[in-house]
């Protein structure tokens, strides 16, 4: 096991992917107008990509069409401290073609809110996670 | 009950510093040498901000410090699909007066991995969240 100066084992890619495949709620962090800003997404794992379908016109469709984006997809249990973080990072692709579209309209994605037809997708070949084992360490008092 | 135009319930203030003040894991959302970031935090709020613990020299404390940041809290149920996101916004500032870090110390706050004595604060001022209700409805097809 392969721990971080702060005592947190490192994931390998191919462990965060299988994490990433196995969830379906993430939080995409994106630069809105020189602001970080989050937002909780749901995602399905199609194609080596992280899709996630939002509305039409939305802000976040047009905040995160080719931009600089992070895809965080955790599972932390606050009272046994314990618990992973695995990170997507990567450009942000908005689907415009037509067949594309449908086949993933026919994949059943849902999206908070209204559901539209504008489906963002990130390539999942940028992943690093942390695992955290007993991480309530309390200092030396 | 005020709905964003993709029909999620907008949280006033006061309701989303409710949220923030109930919960203690977030999602830390910075830019890091031009790539956004996310990582999840521990935090208790103190004095109206947000106080994250980090170790001496980390490299999150290195990167937040003074910086534009984003927390993030939500609480998801994905297979009923409802739940809610609250965003606080702003300039992340690092702890450095001594008798606040040993009052910030004795209020036993705890970190991921190795508890350090490094204090970052963001101050509770700038609060957007969202509540979704049923946000599963699917399109007309």
């Amino acid at each position: 096991m392969f721990l971080d100066p702060n005592g947190l084992e490192v994931l390998a890619p191919d462990a965060c992917r299988e994490l990433v495949d196995r969830n379906e709620i993430g939080r995409l962090a994106f630069d809105e107008h020189g602001r970080v800003t989050v937002l909780p997404v749901t995602y399905a794992v199609i194609d080596d990509r992280a899709v996630i379908r939002t509305t039409t016109g939305s802000k976040v469709s047009a905040a995160v069409s080719g931009a600089q984006v992070a895809l965080e997809v955790d599972d932390i249990d606050p009272r046994r401290h314990v618990g992973w973080s695995v990170l997507a990072r990567g450009v942000m692709e908005l689907v415009v073609d037509e067949d594309e579209i449908s086949a993933l309209d026919a994949a059943g994605l849902h999206s908070w809110g209204q559901t539209g037809n504008h489906f963002l997708r990130l390539r999942l070949d940028d992943l690093t996670g942390r695992r955290m084992h007993n991480g309530t360490r309390r200092p030396a008092r």
